[in-house]
């Protein structure tokens, strides 16, 4: 059979399966919405279960294995000739920032099914088996508080979670620890504590997430999809504070007071003007501050503040920049705490070094790209995702951007089917490729 | 009788009475406590009502006439030979900010209260009413949101208070309106509304109002009382805003964001920075955010912001240097907000221009002072205070300052029973001499 037929044959059966991809985001969405706007699907929380069951129902429909591991990652398999040899995977997350798009997550994770169903409904019968994976609290810096590493759910599956976070990441929600969260949801963290994980460089080949573009890029760009070269790393801080002393708004003296919130403008002015200087020198760095308050319990118009939390979050592509400037930022919370009498407390920051695609992969998902008539550009990506774990696992990956019409983490989020139609056609001629 | 024979017997009158005194202080306090810290009485709310019936109960005692005006604001009179006479008046109040120092306010009351009972103990007949006045309300601004002027309690009984104000200021805690907080504590919202107030610069001969500092000045001079000279005028902002919009903190391109809390923290920064010129150059001025805060049911560490809210507290004591600051303010916030994309909304901004204390007044305490061999420095008040209002209705008025170890809106704040009897002492001698 010439490859031309087989590409319209694989065209069919993607176009075949296209209306249950819509249905099953219309379903999840419609079951997740959040009354202030968006979709709320906490990690181990009611939404990303919702997404679990609609992906275990249809792939059991379609006679896909499914089982899920003690994290509670589901893995919807059409299984390969040889079980031992080891597997390819795709798949993304379907739980959502609070007052989220309906997208991301769920349509990488939906995409990956369809993917494996068409497989299968094509006949294939792979070498290794192809595993489509609902992947478990993607958004939980969203969720859990307290000490941890984000990406739950991928870092229990690929070993990546260190034991003390499932103990020291904490619900914002429920208040219950990470372990407790697992249990609470049915799955056995008692087995995530013991290991050995479920994933790892011996019996994963490789792993492709399709994501929907958190950024206007692709929109700019007028095309439907996009091959990410490398993933952002990113300094992040949860549980920043500066504290300075509460006194009388009118009364003491400027010059004697300890306030918490000058500090604070100051230091987020001055991280921002370097970052600008960065960009503008041709470095990529993002700085934002999403989370900043003062304490409602105590704080009046006419009190100067005493105390002052905040988050921070700085991405860049580059670990030589990016190590500096978290340094950087310290030293400025010294200086300006110390010439202020106050004291900055930035508290524990995540790091995560920036992470790069797979160039073999890349070039794959161009080669078919190409036969698929898509534009496809290379760009990097802004985000974290579960790829850059699967690449810290040392498990080669890549990833697929779809264009995103209202940006992310954001209710405006929107997909078009058309997008995302070309977007699970690439998947699926990149893991039949591979099968 | 020699006047140092007087003087004794002012002196032991007051000393006689100074046990009520510290009785009704801890009282208040002890029935006051907030498990956070410090003291919380709310505006129209049961810790200012605790301190209203501590004062009608001892004034009661004392055979001093009760009565209350529609605002609730009570006063306790000795009479005057000729009732037509206008009347001196001294008092605070007895509400306080959350969490705040058990003095401010309940002093000047406790102080007012001490110091009629002595004039009546010491068997004056004093020609006009002598009458202290436990004031409504004075910290409303912690408590009441919406569009209103401050001070509520006062400026009902002046006739200061816009009727509207009694429909647009909603108290924080019960989202009651200022008429419904009246009446609901048994008071006449209507009356307040149709008037005419209680008191005018006719009825009125003048108003002398003790008070902590609410600054470390005293402390640092080491002298327990001190004459205010005027009092700062404010620009005050309850509900400012800066408008964005949200998106991923990770993949929108820095120049392509509407941060809000960016865009908050360069307004913030720059306004300390010219308010740091002005005072270099001579002018007082402070200058505090007493309230920051990112909408808590959206913010996330992985969003840029869209949204923020605070409030801002501008002090001055040179109407020639605050009003144009106000302007300035607005002026930066349209030209970082056309900048960054973002818009802000500074809300009303409450003007309180600066007042002036009576010169002659000033005088008798200085001269009283001396005699009862106490240092009182003239300093400025650096917050508004009741005072402020007698002044607004043309009623010539005055203020003492006791010392403050521990600052003020702040459950640190205390006085010593010894810098009290100072004030007491001189409030006693001062009414004396005007009676």
């Amino acid at each position: 059979m010439r490859s031309v037929d087989n590409l319209a044959r694989t065209i069919a059966a993607v176009d075949a399966r296209l209306p249950l991809a819509a249905r099953l985001l219309e379903e999840l969405r419609a079951r997740s919405l959040d009354e202030g706007g968006g979709v709320t699907r906490p990690s181990y929380g009611a939404g990303e279960q919702i997404g679990h069951d609609l992906m275990r129902a249809a792939a059991t429909e379609a006679e896909l294995a499914v089982t899920t591991d003690a994290a509670g990652n589901l893995y919807a398999t059409l299984p390969g000739m040889d079980r031992a040899t080891p597997r390819w995977i795709s798949g993304s997350h379907f739980d959502s920032v609070p007052r989220g798009g309906n997208f991301d997550g769920a349509a990488g994770a939906v995409a990956a099914l369809i993917a494996i169903m068409t497989l299968r409904d094509l006949g294939i019968r792979p070498r290794q088996d192809m595993v489509a994976m609902a992947i478990r609290a993607e958004e939980c810096s969203s969720w859990f508080s307290g000490q941890h590493g984000g990406h739950l759910g991928s870092r229990a599956a690929l070993g990546l979670l260190k034991p003390s976070e499932l103990d020291t990441a904490i619900h914002l929600g429920t208040k219950r620890t990470l372990a407790q969260s697992i249990d609470d949801a049915g799955f056995d963290s008692v087995a995530v504590r013991r290991g050995p994980p479920l994933l790892s460089a011996g019996n994963v080949r490789g792993f492709i997430e399709l994501h929907i573009e958190q950024g206007p890029v692709l929109v700019r760009e007028e095309v439907s999809v996009a091959i990410v070269t490398s993933i952002r790393g990113t300094v992040r801080a949860r549980d920043a504070r500066c504290i300075g002393a509460y006194s009388h708004s009118g009364a003491v003296p400027q010059a004697l007071r300890q306030d918490a919130v000058l500090a604070t403008a100051e230091l987020i002015h001055r991280v921002e003007q370097y970052c600008d200087q960065l960009r503008a020198a041709g470095d990529d760095v993002v700085f934002a501050i999403g989370r900043l308050h003062t304490d409602a319990a105590v704080d009046s118009l006419s009190k100067v503040p005493g105390d002052v939390r905040f988050t921070i979050d700085l991405r860049c592509q580059d670990a030589n920049v990016l190590l500096p400037l978290n340094s950087l930022l310290q030293d400025y919370a010294d200086e300006i705490g110390a010439r202020r009498n106050v004291r900055f407390d930035l508290g524990k920051r995540a790091v995560a070094e920036p992470t790069a695609m797979d160039q073999a992969f890349r070039a794959v998902l161009q080669q078919q790209a190409g036969l698929l008539g898509l534009a496809a550009p290379e760009m990097p990506c802004g985000a974290g995702h579960d790829a850059a774990e699967f690449v810290r696992a040392n498990i080669p990956s890549c990833m697929i951007f779809v264009r995103n019409t209202g940006e992310s983490h954001n209710p405006d989020e929107y997909m078009e089917l058309a997008d995302f139609r070309d977007g699970i056609l690439l998947l699926a001629c990149f893991l039949l490729k591979m099968a």
